[in-house]
């Protein structure tokens, strides 16, 4: 998660036009801590140069390769309801190296229709077929929640090894399975913290406006 | 964010049945940081007992109590596309103390109409109307990216001080509104990075099943 943010922080860094940054610059400028910058690259291998820092895009090639970005993922949404659909033609996820390469439902009426962007709905029996076919590596579930972990079971048995939960319901995976929930209520409830005024130190500066990712993981 | 990722603790410890926890408790089972919870906690007022820790029910009182959850926050959400309309019926927001008073657009085609659940898609030039009268707090921005500074704009007309934005730009807040930008892509990203294999310590543990937003906070 870490890296994805820090991947985010030089995308920016890029958009404005610097292109040498150090961690002390990084984690100033994000509210990140600077240790635990150098620290997260380090596993990855040396690669700044010690009192000069990083170059931007060399930095950023290398954090989208260990991100696992420099090569696109496919990815399978099972469930054309509304969220399936959104998610298929999200535009957020086509410039970050994925693919959405179906739907699946077993809805007889949104079988070979397609969303707005062009991803064609599938029957869900398909699933292994076109997986296999296809190359897809990550399944997201926008089932509802009582159906939820069937659908997990049958991502499983159709040889997706990650699964981004998007149902409200706590799914546990099979060994070997990384499974991840995804938590929408989250973000309204840190919103109604702030709404609330019951934050202990109520400085501005403690909500970034954006980006608003790299402030979850500062230090306090 | 850390007080609501303590909650949904205390919520998995209530199923499970446990009624009392210390923070060293809370922090082994769900790999937290004992002393960062603590700290957390006591910045709004002492309520465990030193040796002794939390009383469940009293802890999930007070977390919900801090967050803003004891009473009903009203949202309106503007943008009836299909990631509204999933929102709308998002069964997840309804269990926590939210409340989708109603959906905002400019469609002729879809004013009037209702989402699956029953929420009313109103025309988006009543929203100023609606939010007064509905004391409406929450805006949530679920338009294309190129329509949502705008979007924003007119939330913070019609009143409304926190803002959860869905699309996938990045937007800029005026002083004194909260905007919280949710990128879905992050969540991707960690899956890519697993499946890319380049994690240092390839330990199965790194990966919390669930909860997974618990995780994510981790000290390492």
């Amino acid at each position: 998660m870490r890296l994805s943010v820090y991947l985010r922080c030089v995308d920016l860094l890029e958009t404005d036009g610097i292109c040498r940054v150090s961690s002390e610059g990084l984690a100033r400028r994000f509210d990140l801590n600077s240790a635990q910058i150098r620290k997260d690259l380090a596993a990855f291998g040396e690669f700044g140069v010690r009192g000069v820092g990083y170059q931007v895009p060399e930095l950023k090639r290398h954090l989208r390769s260990i991100l696992g970005l420099d090569e696109t993922r496919r990815v399978a949404i099972v469930g054309a309801g509304h969220l399936g659909q959104a998610l298929a033609d999200y535009r957020g996820f086509r410039s970050g190296g994925f693919e959405i390469s179906g739907l699946f439902d077993n809805d007889r009426s949104k079988i070979g229709t397609r969303s707005r962007t062009g991803v064609t709905v599938y029957d869900v029996a398909r699933l292994k077929e076109l997986v296999i076919q296809r190359e897809i590596q990550i399944g997201m579930i926008t089932v509802p929640a009582s159906a939820a972990p069937d659908v997990a079971r049958l991502c499983v048995e159709a040889g997706l090894r990650a699964l981004l939960n998007f149902a409200p319901a706590r799914l546990q995976a099979p060994p070997g399975v990384r499974l991840k929930n995804v938590d929408l209520k989250i973000n309204l409830e840190t919103l109604s913290f702030y709404i609330a005024g019951s934050s202990p130190r109520r400085r501005r500066e403690e909500w970034p406006q954006t980006p608003s990712q790299p402030r979850s993981h500062r230090r306090t």
